[in-house]
């Protein structure tokens, strides 16, 4: 869509935060970078939203002003030296700007906090451990001393995974515990501090034959939205999922081994590609957000690295019906899985239209014609990946089992749109929320028989609440089923207002059989749920394990809602 | 090899076992079928064994004696009198013939008692539950009485996964619990009993259409050597490995969800294709080999059905390194894993020629010419399955790479070949073991980093034992490494011999960083090695769960080394 020359702009608030403030919490990604709704998006939730442009005219709540250092620290003084003694002077810190950035996550409830500048639920010391022998220390003194203990890797958690209700202590492992451990080209393994971070941990792979001395190249294959602001261990203890799993697989599945320090001593699981030996140590641990224990090194499935063999597809489907018939067939053909696999429905397909300004072209005159009409039709795009042969002959029989659905083929160019925005989109909720217009998700696993009665459920919930978008797609694709992502977009300015209908929507999943998350992890967001979601029975076996690990309740208490 | 005139043919004793007797229990698969070892294996064994003609022609402690009543039952008669008031009169018996049937495996430890006429570690009574209901009353009241209970689903266990030191209560599951719970095509899922056996589950997925009244024919995709007299919950509760598991998984990847009734109450897992909301609640109970709870139900996994699609073939190697190198790298392509892979060692390549009859013909001869000599050189066998052109793709990128390292291809004909017999080859061990000749096997899985290492440590244990056979394969592949599986046959009549030799293989594979099982599960046998091979702070995780779901220790006690 060009720009008409009369288009308004909206004073996007393009400066850096500013150090120490709470923006420079919230704000998402990179200090000096920004994005901003494309025109064609403005217009969507100007219309969709019942908003005009004096509703952009003027920023608030920015979060611009510096977080002064008002909260004092709950530790009492000889336990502060303590910690100080156990890793140096430069390793700690309990000044609030610290204390409330490491608390803090990129959850809307946080981040209606912050713009309030309301503090709340943070630590009360920020350590940054050199290492396993420190953190060997520190949980001891923890134990000890019954001070809660919480971790931070990236700081993405959606699901305020890093809020401390009791205090205590956050450790931060990107500092210093960022490190590669151990690199097995043989094995396809590599093994890592949990710290490291996303873009780091892939150019390493990348680039293996330069900086790990090996043969070839690899690719750890997890891409998560947000892969630059998250750590190799974080996807691990909550048990994210990247863009492109549905062939490398899940953070539960990449997963190898881990090495954790709990207060019931210090192991590391095995490293076997499968064993009947026993419920795997391995398996308990994973996703386990910190409640059992500090994943202090991992060990990860690695890939060979041949983006030359990738092969991008688009297709447009005339309902989310058939759509969701296709990519069930693409999902248990036998045939392998494509990389990424993202089917939107019908309020997504037409925004991601207008975002992309393909609208009201020749080529949607044309599918208009072919009886793919904008509220019904549904936007798939794709890209198979791995061995050459492989990849060809997958997409090859996708395009079959689309075509037999009515798909009609866009060659791979939305594709490749969305690919290139697919880590700078989360930057746009900063600038909408300066304007009150508040953008949030939700996610949920279900199984393909319950994957229309869900969607229509939540959906209708959501646009129950007056002029809101509710985008929805599926990504993440199984066998069994598949993941839903909910993204939902209206003006809210009251934080009360916002829990209560982001509360309503999580109720609709739960009610409506979807796991309460498919990536996003529990955090101490989805906690008051667990118990009615897996039953008292089956909650008490975590309160078992959580006992044996953590008799003093101090690993990050209340997660998992244990 | 066809068979010189004057070849003698040892006395095989092919006649049905007999009612009652301890060879109606030790004797493998059915009845009425025999499977004596060919002419070409059977001289093999002579001369690795140093063995001749007239070893071979008195069968001894073959077990023919009728298994006396002469065990009383150690349970108190108002108990029995409760167990019989719960299940029926038809669904209880205590009689020492079936007690000690339903707390025997197919260990050769198992069979060396039997032929004995040894009676140890024998439950006191046997139930067969009608159904989830009957087994919540059994395990309240053996809760209540602190009475042990064991699980006998198929009875294939070759780790004493069945005995019973405390004696107590077996379970037999596929005499009423075999039915189909519910079948989900759209899910591609299917719920059943856990007792429901191997070519009934095959079976009735191969004929959905008229079975289950689905569109399409399915596979379980499982087959283990013990596929016909094993049930889908020991399956599940063991950790099984089907020969096709590269491709379909193991069954620790085919279930999704169980139920299971415990003494600290009754849960059913969740059936989300995947989930981030904590450790998953099915990991920690698959492979809990009964020591947690009874397995009632449970959801696996299916796939199409499309033999048609099968590409099988067969490569030989000049020497396993070469050959290991090459199942590497089909296993880390990133092209989809052949269903079928096995790769031998050159002493089973060896013998497999011999039984085959394929050595010394003229292929044999122009091998030797091509410098594929035996000793040295070993065999793959494979299969390729799924969808047609992803199997016909692997198919080409696995000659591609065999060819690359050296392979030789020899069509499909000898993977035919064992195709056939995999079934049925357990049943010779009975016919050598009637002249005291064993067979056993061992299998661990391995990094592979660590392959030839405990290749050639396990192998050389076992072949300083004089005159004994050591075959070898790798099967079971993953992209961190496979399972080396060894077979040992020895002339040996001692069983306290065999203990300590068995052990001695053990202690060689603990040794050497290989895991204690890689589908043969834990039992009995592997127990006494799980603290040291777990270390102590991972086995009281395992205790402290068994502690919350078995507080009297009633669950298979001594199971998994708890």
């Amino acid at each position: 869509m060009k720009k008409n020359k009369k288009d308004y702009t909206p004073s996007w608030l393009e400066k850096e935060p500013g150090e120490k403030t709470f923006r420079s919490i919230f704000k998402w990604g990179a200090e000096n970078l920004y994005k901003n709704p494309s025109s064609g998006f403005y217009s969507v939730i100007k219309q969709e939203l019942r908003l005009s442009d004096t509703d952009f005219q003027t920023p608030f709540n920015t979060g611009c002003n510096i977080v002064e250092n008002l909260h004092k620290t709950r530790i009492a003084l000889k336990d502060l030296q303590e910690f100080e003694n156990l890793v140096g002077r430069e390793n700690i810190c309990f000044d609030t700007y610290s204390r409330l950035k490491y608390s803090t996550g990129k959850s809307m409830e946080d981040i209606f906090n912050l713009r309030q500048e309301k503090i709340e639920d943070i630590c009360d010391i920020v350590l940054h451990p050199r290492g396993r022998a420190d953190i060997e220390k520190i949980v001891s003194l923890c134990h000890k001393k019954k001070i809660a203990l919480h971790v931070y890797g990236g700081g993405s958690s959606v699901t305020k995974g890093l809020a401390c209700p009791k205090g205590g202590v956050t450790l931060v492992l990107n500092t210093h515990m960022n490190k590669v451990i151990c690199f097995s080209e043989i094995n396809h393994t590599i093994t890592v501090e949990p710290g490291m971070m996303g873009p780091e941990y892939e150019n390493l792979l990348n680039q293996a034959p330069e900086k790990l001395n090996a043969k070839k190249s690899y690719t750890g294959g997890h891409f998560p939205q947000s892969f630059e602001f998250s750590s190799v261990g974080g996807w691990v203890v909550t048990l994210g999922s990247g863009q492109a799993s549905s062939y490398y697989g899940d953070a539960y599945d990449l997963v190898v081994s881990g090495e954790y320090v709990t207060p019931a001593g210090v192991f590391k699981t095995s490293d076997f590609p499968a064993a009947a030996t026993g419920p795997k140590i391995n398996d308990i641990m994973k996703g386990s957000e910190g409640c059992f224990g500090i994943l202090v090194a991992v060990t990860m499935k690695i890939f060979p690295y041949q983006p030359e063999n990738a092969k991008k597809f688009t297709f447009m489907f005339p309902d989310f019906e058939i759509a969701v018939n296709a990519v069930q067939r693409i999902s248990q053909a036998g045939a392998g899985m494509p990389s990424v696999l993202r089917l939107s429905d019908p309020e997504e397909t037409d925004i991601a239209m207008k975002m992309y300004g393909l609208n009201e072209n020749f080529l949607d005159k044309f599918m208009r014609f072919k009886g793919l009409i904008p509220g019904s039709r549904c936007l798939l795009m794709g890209q198979t990946d791995g061995e050459k042969s492989f990849s060809i002959s997958l997409f090859k029989e996708i395009k079959k089992i689309c075509k037999k659905n009515k798909g009609f083929y866009l060659t791979g160019f939305p594709m490749k749109k969305w690919l290139k925005g697919r880590f700078s989109d989360p930057y746009m909720r900063d600038a909408l929320n300066d304007f009150g217009v508040l953008i949030d998700t939700l996610e949920t696993s279900v199984t393909w028989d319950n994957i229309h009665a869900l969607y229509h459920a939540v959906r209708s919930y959501i646009k129950q609440h007056p002029n809101t978008i509710c985008m929805t797609h599926a990504s993440h694709f199984y066998a069994q089923g598949t993941n839903l992502y909910f993204i939902f977009i209206t003006k809210m300015q009251n934080s009360d207002e916002f829990i209560s209908f982001q509360r309503g929507i999580i109720d609709k999943i739960e009610e409506n059989h979807g796991s309460l998350s498919h990536h996003h992890g529990v955090g101490r967001m989805m906690a008051p749920w667990m118990e009615k979601h897996l039953g008292k029975n089956q909650m008490d076996i975590l309160r078992a394990i959580k006992k044996h690990f953590d008799p003093n309740n101090i690993m990050n208490p209340g997660g998992l809602g244990l």
